[in-house]
Protein backbone atom coordinates (compact mmCIF):
# COMPACT_ATOMS: atom_id res chain seq x y z
CA UNK A 1 0.00 0.00 0.00
CA UNK A 2 0.74 3.70 -0.63
CA UNK A 3 -0.03 6.51 0.75
CA UNK A 4 0.58 10.16 0.49
CA UNK A 5 0.05 12.93 2.78
CA UNK A 6 -0.18 17.13 1.67
CA UNK A 7 -1.34 20.54 3.27
CA UNK A 8 -2.55 23.00 1.61
CA UNK A 9 -3.14 26.60 3.15
CA UNK A 10 -5.39 29.36 1.55
CA UNK A 11 -6.14 33.02 2.93
CA UNK A 12 -8.53 34.23 1.02
CA UNK A 13 -8.92 38.24 -0.11
CA UNK A 14 -12.99 38.19 0.80
CA UNK A 15 -14.80 36.00 3.30
CA UNK A 16 -16.67 33.90 1.18
CA UNK A 17 -14.46 32.53 -2.05
CA UNK A 18 -14.58 29.20 -4.30
CA UNK A 19 -11.14 27.81 -4.85
CA UNK A 20 -10.71 25.53 -7.72
CA UNK A 21 -8.67 22.60 -6.81
CA UNK A 22 -8.20 20.21 -9.16
CA UNK A 23 -5.58 21.23 -10.91
CA UNK A 24 -3.14 20.81 -7.88
CA UNK A 25 -4.65 18.04 -6.66
CA UNK A 26 -3.46 16.54 -10.34
CA UNK A 27 -0.17 18.14 -9.04
CA UNK A 28 0.05 15.79 -5.67
CA UNK A 29 -1.89 12.53 -7.19
CA UNK A 30 1.28 12.93 -10.39
CA UNK A 31 4.01 13.23 -6.64
CA UNK A 32 2.19 10.52 -5.40
CA UNK A 33 2.80 7.78 -7.92
CA UNK A 34 -0.15 6.06 -6.74
CA UNK A 35 -2.23 4.42 -9.65
CA UNK A 36 -4.94 2.97 -8.53
CA UNK A 37 -7.00 3.97 -5.13
CA UNK A 38 -8.91 7.27 -4.04
CA UNK A 39 -8.26 11.03 -2.75
CA UNK A 40 -9.74 12.54 0.05
CA UNK A 41 -9.60 16.32 0.22
CA UNK A 42 -11.44 17.24 3.04
CA UNK A 43 -10.90 21.15 4.88
CA UNK A 44 -9.24 20.74 8.26
CA UNK A 45 -11.85 23.53 9.44
CA UNK A 46 -15.24 23.55 10.18
CA UNK A 47 -16.05 27.02 8.32
CA UNK A 48 -15.29 26.00 4.86
CA UNK A 49 -16.23 23.31 2.51
CA UNK A 50 -15.31 21.02 -0.32
CA UNK A 51 -17.36 19.65 -3.39
CA UNK A 52 -17.46 18.59 -6.27
CA UNK A 53 -19.23 20.53 -9.05
CA UNK A 54 -19.28 22.57 -12.46
CA UNK A 55 -16.37 25.70 -12.99
CA UNK A 56 -19.03 27.74 -14.28
CA UNK A 57 -19.30 31.64 -12.78
CA UNK A 58 -22.76 31.66 -13.10
CA UNK A 59 -23.55 28.69 -11.14
CA UNK A 60 -20.93 29.54 -8.44
CA UNK A 61 -23.26 32.83 -8.11
CA UNK A 62 -26.02 30.76 -7.56
CA UNK A 63 -24.95 28.34 -5.43
CA UNK A 64 -23.37 31.54 -3.30
CA UNK A 65 -27.40 32.68 -3.34
CA UNK A 66 -28.66 29.37 -2.56
CA UNK A 67 -26.29 29.22 0.09
CA UNK A 68 -27.33 31.99 2.00
CA UNK A 69 -30.90 31.23 1.38
CA UNK A 70 -30.70 28.15 3.05
CA UNK A 71 -27.92 29.11 5.54
CA UNK A 72 -28.18 32.82 6.21
CA UNK A 73 -25.82 35.48 7.79
CA UNK A 74 -27.57 36.82 10.53
CA UNK A 75 -27.16 37.89 14.15
CA UNK A 76 -28.46 35.71 16.35
CA UNK A 77 -26.96 32.39 15.86
CA UNK A 78 -26.49 31.42 19.82
CA UNK A 79 -22.98 30.18 18.69
CA UNK A 80 -22.02 34.57 18.70
CA UNK A 81 -22.29 33.93 22.37
CA UNK A 82 -19.02 32.99 22.01
CA UNK A 83 -17.80 36.29 20.30
CA UNK A 84 -17.72 35.13 16.95
CA UNK A 85 -20.23 35.93 14.12
CA UNK A 86 -20.06 33.49 12.04
CA UNK A 87 -22.39 30.82 12.65
CA UNK A 88 -23.65 30.51 9.04
CA UNK A 89 -20.32 29.59 8.18
CA UNK A 90 -20.63 26.41 10.10
CA UNK A 91 -24.01 25.63 9.21
CA UNK A 92 -23.02 26.05 5.03
CA UNK A 93 -20.25 23.75 5.86
CA UNK A 94 -22.60 21.14 7.02
CA UNK A 95 -24.58 21.84 4.17
CA UNK A 96 -21.75 21.82 1.46
CA UNK A 97 -19.84 19.17 3.54
CA UNK A 98 -16.41 19.12 4.57
CA UNK A 99 -14.88 16.56 2.28
CA UNK A 100 -14.58 14.33 -0.86
CA UNK A 101 -12.96 11.33 -2.47
CA UNK A 102 -12.24 11.58 -5.45
CA UNK A 103 -11.31 8.09 -6.95
CA UNK A 104 -7.73 7.31 -8.89
CA UNK A 105 -7.67 4.82 -11.67
CA UNK A 106 -4.79 4.56 -14.02
CA UNK A 107 -2.66 7.53 -12.32
CA UNK A 108 -5.40 10.07 -12.69
CA UNK A 109 -8.27 11.52 -10.49
CA UNK A 110 -11.08 9.52 -12.68
CA UNK A 111 -13.28 12.60 -12.77
CA UNK A 112 -16.24 13.02 -15.30
CA UNK A 113 -15.82 15.47 -17.63
CA UNK A 114 -17.18 18.44 -16.38
CA UNK A 115 -16.69 17.39 -12.67
CA UNK A 116 -13.84 20.01 -10.15
CA UNK A 117 -12.90 19.93 -7.45
CA UNK A 118 -13.75 22.94 -4.86
CA UNK A 119 -12.62 24.58 -1.88
CA UNK A 120 -15.67 26.72 -0.06
CA UNK A 121 -14.17 29.27 1.87
CA UNK A 122 -17.14 30.79 4.09
CA UNK A 123 -15.16 32.54 6.93
CA UNK A 124 -11.64 33.29 5.03
CA UNK A 125 -9.42 36.64 5.48
CA UNK A 126 -7.20 34.20 7.62
CA UNK A 127 -4.85 30.97 7.12
CA UNK A 128 -6.92 27.76 6.66
CA UNK A 129 -5.58 24.79 6.53
CA UNK A 130 -7.33 21.42 4.02
CA UNK A 131 -5.55 18.07 3.78
CA UNK A 132 -4.99 15.62 0.83
CA UNK A 133 -4.37 12.13 1.36
CA UNK A 134 -4.44 9.87 -1.37
CA UNK A 135 -4.11 6.37 -0.82
CA UNK A 136 -3.94 3.29 -3.11
CA UNK A 137 -0.84 1.21 -4.51
CA UNK B 1 -4.04 -4.52 -1.61
CA UNK B 2 -6.36 -5.35 -4.30
CA UNK B 3 -8.77 -2.52 -6.32
CA UNK B 4 -11.68 -3.23 -8.73
CA UNK B 5 -13.39 -0.48 -10.65
CA UNK B 6 -16.46 -0.58 -12.77
CA UNK B 7 -18.84 2.04 -14.56
CA UNK B 8 -22.23 1.81 -14.52
CA UNK B 9 -24.42 4.30 -17.52
CA UNK B 10 -27.72 5.41 -16.59
CA UNK B 11 -30.07 6.70 -19.19
CA UNK B 12 -33.28 7.51 -17.59
CA UNK B 13 -36.94 7.49 -18.77
CA UNK B 14 -37.74 10.87 -16.70
CA UNK B 15 -35.36 13.60 -16.17
CA UNK B 16 -35.88 12.74 -12.12
CA UNK B 17 -35.43 9.37 -11.44
CA UNK B 18 -34.26 7.32 -8.44
CA UNK B 19 -32.47 4.02 -9.50
CA UNK B 20 -31.86 1.52 -6.52
CA UNK B 21 -27.84 0.48 -6.63
CA UNK B 22 -27.72 -2.36 -3.91
CA UNK B 23 -27.80 -5.33 -5.81
CA UNK B 24 -25.73 -4.31 -9.05
CA UNK B 25 -23.26 -3.18 -6.25
CA UNK B 26 -23.22 -6.87 -4.62
CA UNK B 27 -22.72 -8.27 -7.98
CA UNK B 28 -19.56 -6.35 -8.21
CA UNK B 29 -18.19 -6.78 -4.80
CA UNK B 30 -18.55 -10.31 -5.42
CA UNK B 31 -16.39 -9.85 -8.57
CA UNK B 32 -13.79 -8.01 -7.34
CA UNK B 33 -13.09 -10.78 -4.25
CA UNK B 34 -12.63 -8.10 -1.88
CA UNK B 35 -13.29 -9.58 1.74
CA UNK B 36 -12.23 -5.92 3.95
CA UNK B 37 -12.14 -2.81 2.78
CA UNK B 38 -14.54 0.54 1.05
CA UNK B 39 -16.58 0.94 -1.71
CA UNK B 40 -16.63 4.26 -3.17
CA UNK B 41 -19.76 5.05 -5.43
CA UNK B 42 -19.86 8.21 -7.21
CA UNK B 43 -21.80 10.07 -9.57
CA UNK B 44 -19.43 11.51 -12.60
CA UNK B 45 -22.00 13.86 -13.51
CA UNK B 46 -22.62 17.21 -11.67
CA UNK B 47 -26.40 16.87 -11.94
CA UNK B 48 -27.00 13.52 -10.34
CA UNK B 49 -26.31 12.43 -6.70
CA UNK B 50 -25.67 8.70 -4.70
CA UNK B 51 -27.07 8.27 -1.09
CA UNK B 52 -27.74 5.61 1.64
CA UNK B 53 -31.72 5.52 2.60
CA UNK B 54 -34.51 3.78 2.93
CA UNK B 55 -36.62 1.77 -0.35
CA UNK B 56 -39.76 2.99 0.75
CA UNK B 57 -41.85 4.70 -2.21
CA UNK B 58 -43.73 7.45 0.37
CA UNK B 59 -40.54 8.57 1.38
CA UNK B 60 -38.76 8.88 -2.40
CA UNK B 61 -41.72 10.88 -2.94
CA UNK B 62 -41.13 13.18 0.60
CA UNK B 63 -37.22 13.41 -1.01
CA UNK B 64 -38.83 14.27 -4.12
CA UNK B 65 -40.66 17.25 -2.55
CA UNK B 66 -38.26 18.02 -0.11
CA UNK B 67 -35.63 18.45 -3.16
CA UNK B 68 -37.99 21.13 -4.72
CA UNK B 69 -38.26 22.74 -2.04
CA UNK B 70 -34.88 23.59 -1.16
CA UNK B 71 -33.59 23.38 -4.31
CA UNK B 72 -36.19 24.58 -6.64
CA UNK B 73 -36.29 24.31 -10.43
CA UNK B 74 -37.28 27.60 -12.30
CA UNK B 75 -36.11 29.91 -14.85
CA UNK B 76 -34.18 32.87 -13.55
CA UNK B 77 -30.31 30.79 -12.25
CA UNK B 78 -27.61 32.51 -13.37
CA UNK B 79 -26.46 29.39 -15.24
CA UNK B 80 -28.94 29.46 -17.13
CA UNK B 81 -27.08 31.75 -18.89
CA UNK B 82 -25.16 29.46 -21.12
CA UNK B 83 -28.20 27.99 -22.64
CA UNK B 84 -28.84 25.03 -20.08
CA UNK B 85 -31.89 24.93 -17.71
CA UNK B 86 -30.55 22.82 -15.04
CA UNK B 87 -29.22 25.00 -11.86
CA UNK B 88 -31.45 23.12 -10.08
CA UNK B 89 -30.12 19.82 -10.43
CA UNK B 90 -26.31 21.20 -9.64
CA UNK B 91 -28.30 22.11 -6.77
CA UNK B 92 -29.81 18.77 -5.69
CA UNK B 93 -26.75 17.46 -6.01
CA UNK B 94 -25.05 19.45 -4.24
CA UNK B 95 -27.80 18.75 -1.18
CA UNK B 96 -27.95 15.12 -1.66
CA UNK B 97 -23.60 14.71 -2.47
CA UNK B 98 -22.67 12.91 -4.92
CA UNK B 99 -21.03 9.70 -3.36
CA UNK B 100 -21.21 7.41 -0.56
CA UNK B 101 -18.15 4.89 0.42
CA UNK B 102 -19.90 1.62 2.16
CA UNK B 103 -17.75 -0.56 4.27
CA UNK B 104 -17.03 -3.82 3.07
CA UNK B 105 -16.69 -6.25 6.04
CA UNK B 106 -16.48 -9.85 5.44
CA UNK B 107 -17.13 -9.91 1.71
CA UNK B 108 -20.74 -8.54 2.22
CA UNK B 109 -21.27 -4.59 2.04
CA UNK B 110 -21.50 -3.87 5.57
CA UNK B 111 -24.60 -1.87 5.28
CA UNK B 112 -27.78 -1.37 8.86
CA UNK B 113 -30.81 -3.55 7.87
CA UNK B 114 -33.05 -0.62 6.10
CA UNK B 115 -29.89 1.04 3.89
CA UNK B 116 -29.89 0.86 0.30
CA UNK B 117 -27.68 2.97 -1.89
CA UNK B 118 -29.68 4.94 -4.60
CA UNK B 119 -28.79 6.99 -8.15
CA UNK B 120 -30.86 9.98 -8.00
CA UNK B 121 -30.75 11.49 -11.45
CA UNK B 122 -31.82 15.45 -11.29
CA UNK B 123 -31.60 15.54 -14.90
CA UNK B 124 -31.61 12.40 -17.02
CA UNK B 125 -33.41 11.34 -20.03
CA UNK B 126 -29.34 10.87 -21.27
CA UNK B 127 -26.36 8.73 -20.69
CA UNK B 128 -24.75 9.55 -17.17
CA UNK B 129 -22.06 7.57 -16.09
CA UNK B 130 -21.20 6.92 -12.28
CA UNK B 131 -17.98 5.14 -10.78
CA UNK B 132 -17.96 2.17 -8.54
CA UNK B 133 -14.24 1.63 -6.98
CA UNK B 134 -13.64 -1.15 -4.29
CA UNK B 135 -10.27 -0.98 -2.70
CA UNK B 136 -9.31 -3.73 0.17
CA UNK B 137 -7.82 -6.89 0.72
CA UNK C 1 -2.86 -3.36 4.33
CA UNK C 2 -4.24 -3.45 7.73
CA UNK C 3 -8.00 -2.73 8.43
CA UNK C 4 -10.30 -2.92 11.91
CA UNK C 5 -13.35 -2.89 12.23
CA UNK C 6 -15.60 -2.25 15.49
CA UNK C 7 -19.50 -0.91 15.99
CA UNK C 8 -20.96 0.92 18.22
CA UNK C 9 -24.17 0.79 19.78
CA UNK C 10 -26.25 4.30 20.80
CA UNK C 11 -29.52 4.34 22.45
CA UNK C 12 -30.32 8.02 23.38
CA UNK C 13 -32.63 9.07 26.40
CA UNK C 14 -33.81 11.78 23.93
CA UNK C 15 -35.46 11.59 20.26
CA UNK C 16 -32.84 13.80 18.69
CA UNK C 17 -29.41 13.88 20.31
CA UNK C 18 -25.59 14.38 19.54
CA UNK C 19 -23.09 12.30 21.01
CA UNK C 20 -19.67 13.23 20.93
CA UNK C 21 -17.53 10.66 18.96
CA UNK C 22 -14.05 11.75 18.85
CA UNK C 23 -12.19 10.43 21.98
CA UNK C 24 -13.76 6.98 21.39
CA UNK C 25 -12.73 7.38 17.96
CA UNK C 26 -9.05 7.99 19.06
CA UNK C 27 -9.45 4.49 20.84
CA UNK C 28 -10.17 2.81 18.23
CA UNK C 29 -7.23 3.96 16.11
CA UNK C 30 -4.76 3.04 19.12
CA UNK C 31 -6.47 -0.42 19.02
CA UNK C 32 -6.13 -0.55 14.87
CA UNK C 33 -1.92 -0.18 14.99
CA UNK C 34 -3.00 1.88 11.52
CA UNK C 35 -0.64 4.46 11.49
CA UNK C 36 -1.93 6.14 7.80
CA UNK C 37 -5.03 5.91 6.18
CA UNK C 38 -8.15 6.66 6.97
CA UNK C 39 -11.37 6.07 9.08
CA UNK C 40 -14.72 5.73 7.69
CA UNK C 41 -17.13 6.58 10.94
CA UNK C 42 -20.82 5.55 9.06
CA UNK C 43 -24.32 5.54 10.96
CA UNK C 44 -26.21 2.25 10.00
CA UNK C 45 -29.40 3.79 10.00
CA UNK C 46 -31.49 6.02 7.79
CA UNK C 47 -32.30 8.39 10.42
CA UNK C 48 -29.26 9.11 11.71
CA UNK C 49 -25.90 11.15 10.93
CA UNK C 50 -22.43 11.88 11.31
CA UNK C 51 -20.57 15.22 10.91
CA UNK C 52 -17.84 16.78 11.77
CA UNK C 53 -17.98 20.57 13.73
CA UNK C 54 -17.23 22.36 16.88
CA UNK C 55 -18.01 21.13 20.00
CA UNK C 56 -19.93 24.21 20.71
CA UNK C 57 -22.97 24.31 22.98
CA UNK C 58 -24.61 27.35 21.03
CA UNK C 59 -23.51 26.04 18.13
CA UNK C 60 -25.27 22.31 18.55
CA UNK C 61 -28.52 24.35 19.11
CA UNK C 62 -28.18 26.40 16.33
CA UNK C 63 -27.37 23.07 14.28
CA UNK C 64 -30.90 21.86 15.68
CA UNK C 65 -33.33 25.14 15.40
CA UNK C 66 -31.90 25.05 10.89
CA UNK C 67 -32.41 20.75 10.43
CA UNK C 68 -35.82 21.40 12.16
CA UNK C 69 -36.15 24.47 9.83
CA UNK C 70 -35.17 22.76 6.75
CA UNK C 71 -36.28 19.28 7.46
CA UNK C 72 -39.45 20.04 9.73
CA UNK C 73 -41.12 17.26 11.89
CA UNK C 74 -44.59 17.13 10.78
CA UNK C 75 -47.84 15.12 10.29
CA UNK C 76 -48.04 14.84 6.49
CA UNK C 77 -44.89 13.04 4.80
CA UNK C 78 -46.02 10.27 2.62
CA UNK C 79 -43.57 7.98 4.66
CA UNK C 80 -46.21 7.80 7.49
CA UNK C 81 -48.39 5.61 6.01
CA UNK C 82 -46.21 3.25 6.90
CA UNK C 83 -46.66 3.84 10.32
CA UNK C 84 -43.97 5.75 11.13
CA UNK C 85 -43.57 9.35 12.46
CA UNK C 86 -39.81 9.99 11.35
CA UNK C 87 -40.12 11.54 7.93
CA UNK C 88 -37.98 14.70 8.92
CA UNK C 89 -35.35 12.22 10.65
CA UNK C 90 -35.19 10.45 7.22
CA UNK C 91 -34.52 13.68 5.38
CA UNK C 92 -31.98 15.37 8.09
CA UNK C 93 -30.15 11.71 7.94
CA UNK C 94 -29.95 12.88 3.66
CA UNK C 95 -28.91 16.80 5.08
CA UNK C 96 -26.41 15.77 7.52
CA UNK C 97 -24.80 12.57 5.56
CA UNK C 98 -24.19 9.67 7.25
CA UNK C 99 -20.84 9.04 7.07
CA UNK C 100 -17.60 11.02 7.16
CA UNK C 101 -13.73 9.97 6.45
CA UNK C 102 -11.34 11.02 9.16
CA UNK C 103 -7.77 10.86 7.41
CA UNK C 104 -5.19 8.87 9.74
CA UNK C 105 -1.50 10.10 9.60
CA UNK C 106 1.38 8.85 11.71
CA UNK C 107 -1.04 7.26 14.03
CA UNK C 108 -3.54 10.14 14.83
CA UNK C 109 -7.06 11.17 13.64
CA UNK C 110 -5.71 13.86 11.38
CA UNK C 111 -8.02 16.51 12.31
CA UNK C 112 -7.82 20.84 12.65
CA UNK C 113 -8.42 22.08 15.79
CA UNK C 114 -11.88 22.59 16.14
CA UNK C 115 -13.09 19.24 14.39
CA UNK C 116 -15.13 16.86 16.37
CA UNK C 117 -16.68 14.03 14.73
CA UNK C 118 -20.19 13.34 15.92
CA UNK C 119 -23.21 11.44 15.98
CA UNK C 120 -26.34 12.70 15.54
CA UNK C 121 -29.59 11.17 16.07
CA UNK C 122 -32.68 11.82 15.00
CA UNK C 123 -35.11 9.11 16.36
CA UNK C 124 -33.45 7.80 19.06
CA UNK C 125 -34.39 6.41 22.07
CA UNK C 126 -33.69 2.55 20.34
CA UNK C 127 -30.66 1.01 19.89
CA UNK C 128 -28.90 2.12 16.83
CA UNK C 129 -25.48 1.33 15.38
CA UNK C 130 -22.83 2.59 14.17
CA UNK C 131 -19.34 1.32 11.93
CA UNK C 132 -16.21 2.82 12.48
CA UNK C 133 -13.73 0.72 9.59
CA UNK C 134 -10.11 1.89 9.80
CA UNK C 135 -7.92 1.29 6.79
CA UNK C 136 -4.15 1.35 6.09
CA UNK C 137 -1.13 0.64 7.02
Amino acid sequence: MRSHTEYMVFRTKKRRELVHLTPRLETILEKSGIREGMMLVSAMHITAGVFVNDDEPGLHQDIWTWLEQLAPFKADYLHHRTGEDNGDAHLKSMLVHHEVIVPITAGRLDLGTWQRVFYAEFDGQRDKRLIVKGMGE
